[in-house]
């Protein structure tokens, strides 16, 4: 397990850490014999640099443990995802765009049809389609409540979250969903005096939204879920004393980052290259980069081998322009799992790749590869410990004791 | 993580166990496809055990955590060096040969430099040569005080180390260092009423001291820190049921054994081969060997990469010697790595060879370096279990459970 007061070693320096995220990165074989798209993928560069650095394998949660992206980006950040959980309604917000600061309370949102009596006969609307359900969360930003500002975007299908931003706003309050059909929904109800009045002002909005869906007759009604603001997590600054900087193109990931205390920076395009000229940009602004590539994992959620493959490669041929500013460390690991044959995210181990020219232990594997790193001289070890590694190979640590 | 009830599964026998402990043999390649000096060294008797026995590497703290050579032994003896800190004024006293025992306080002692105000002026006494500063050291051996007395011995530069003996002392004082200049020294303040009597023990000796230092221009005034007595750590005996002795030339590394319980063997000469006859010579007195060779870490800390090899190379040619007493368990280790290219210490994982003919599970690897104990059948573990290990090669641990 991670050391308990890394905090207490911090010792700053003028070097740069490059944490670079191919989301869903670990797969398994498709066959006996076979690769994983990491390892059929022509990656020149990272095989140059899995063999003048070190290899391993992270766990992110538990060994048998399936992540989801939220959790398994905080593990790598080294805050762990189990003793600070972050509310469904949180992440859901910041999925789409919206932040929510503390204070404010994000819920996530169903809808579901009723029938003439309000009772539930579908928990999901049928999983009325995208399109259709997206013109129906835009009537609800004409919701006006007394004292507070009511943000609402779609998520998905039948998903949206909706963010509560006001004074004396608090997320202590039950679910309306009442996980199953033949009953009406639920009011929202405070689970302490002092989120009576948050419970209120959430009951009068899902009446004015319910009204605004008389006209509808799948989408009729609608269940809030997971009510949460930001969990307070631990800050980068104050963890590691690093200014740290994310590059990512989808909302989640910048949201996860923002909340451990991340400053987003804003770009143009979405190519490998676009991200790394981001990094660029701001290289002499920050000392930890925090990098995202998307769509590595989205090709193993599709079961598509060689979009994975090539989204890769596609990496790889962008990688000297991340070289060229010369980081001191540099890793490229993903946050998990998501494996083509399971076109979903899994609980197999990440292949983890770190390059440190001034202190690394150069192991005897000279390819990035599954296997490759599960043969590494780093060895297996939990995602949470990967930012300790960092610090300690930018020499950023003192010693622990005399 | 070690079992945590090992005591009561201990099933004493007549084996032998040896730990011989190469400080700081832990290193990294100075360049891609180079080798560590370990890796270099011809070690013909360690191949041999290596190809006969199991490799691993230890991760002395955690990962990233570069341990100071207390607690990097501690961890090797079973004792979680983070959940039992000792005391910075017994490691420094330990260190140069002064033991602290419960009830005793150590504090370590810094010269620094007042103006005619008393209000310091440098907390290092411009960092004063050892030359001048022992002398002056010797000095404080005259103050006398009411019913206790003091031992005082110089460090290195600046710092020394001082004991006070004597009936009713209390280690919870406030240091007197404010760590700032521009200020007076602290006095020695007490935490709580029953530390009231040291407290002003100690700051009459402070005064006394002061006053021997009257003469001088840089070291004329001192602070104090780190008082901390005998932190009462498990011993050997109720651990594991083990009679152990240590061997070892520098007086910290005698200090910690002796913290945990082992008894200190005294002999001549500081050579491996020196080494290896005192073990001959209490061989039937004990069922565990502590060995500890130093000069492994002094060359790494110079940076000097033959002389750590040839360090090794010694003990490889001495090893004979004390495999000729045919100990049942031998484990090779470094405490941590003190990479050469590094010049200090590090929080690389350790070489790890263990050497057991009854019992050990022979693995693929023939040779003792580090490649060859990141891929040893050991696997990558903490410091804290291989006394476990030790324990249980030695067939000295009863089953858990039915």
């Amino acid at each position: 397990m991670p050391f308990k007061n890394l905090n207490e070693l911090v010792s700053p320096n003028k070097s740069k850490i490059v944490l670079l995220i191919m989301d869903g990165l670990g797969d398994i074989p498709p066959a006996p014999g076979g690769k994983t798209p990491l390892e059929a993928a022509h990656t020149p560069n990272m095989d140059r640099l899995a063999a003048e650095g070190a290899l391993g394998q992270t766990i992110p949660i538990a060994r048998g443990i399936t992540p989801g992206s939220g959790p398994a980006h905080m593990a790598l950040f080294g805050v762990d995802p189990v003793a600070h959980e972050v509310g469904r309604g949180v992440l859901e917000a910041f999925g789409v765009g919206m932040t929510v600061r503390r204070g404010e309370v994000a819920a996530r949102g169903n809808f579901c049809t009723v029938d003439q009596q309000g009772v539930i006969t579908d928990r999901r609307a049928g999983r009325i389609a995208s399109e259709q359900a997206q013109p129906l969360v835009e009537r609800f930003n004409q919701i006006k409540l007394p004292g507070v500002t009511t943000e609402v975007r779609h998520v998905k299908e039948y998903r949206f979250a909706v963010v509560m931003r006001g004074e004396g706003l608090s997320p202590d309050l039950d679910e309306t969903d009442p996980q199953k059909t033949g009953v009406k929904p639920l009011e929202v109800v405070a689970k302490n005096p002092a989120a009576q009045h948050t419970a209120d002002l959430f009951n009068q909005w899902i009446h004015k939204a319910w009204e605004l869906l008389s006209d509808q007759e799948k989408a009729n009604c609608l269940t809030l879920r997971g009510f949460a603001t930001d969990p307070g997590l631990p800050q980068y600054a104050e963890m590691y004393g690093l200014r740290a900087a994310a590059i990512a193109v989808y909302p989640m990931y910048r949201g996860v980052a923002q909340l451990v205390g991340m400053d987003v920076i804003q770009f143009e395009g979405e190519s490998p290259s676009d991200e790394f000229a981001a990094l660029k940009r701001v290289w002499n602004d920050y000392d930890f980069f925090f990098v995202h590539i998307k769509k590595t994992d989205s090709y193993g959620e599709d079961g598509n081998y060689d979009g994975k493959m090539h989204i890769i490669e596609g990496v790889d041929q962008a990688l000297p322009e991340l070289l060229a500013l010369e980081p001191d460390v540099l890793m490229i690991t993903g946050d998990h799992s998501t494996p083509v044959k399971l076109k979903s995210h899994s609980w197999h181990p990440v292949p983890f790749l770190l390059w440190a020219p001034a202190s690394v232990r150069i192991d005897d594997q000279t390819a990035f590869g599954e296997t490759n790193c599960a043969n590494g001289g780093l060895g297996t070890f939990n995602s949470l410990e990967a930012m300790p590694l960092a610090m300690a190979h930018a020499l950023r640590l003192a010693k622990f004791g005399a």
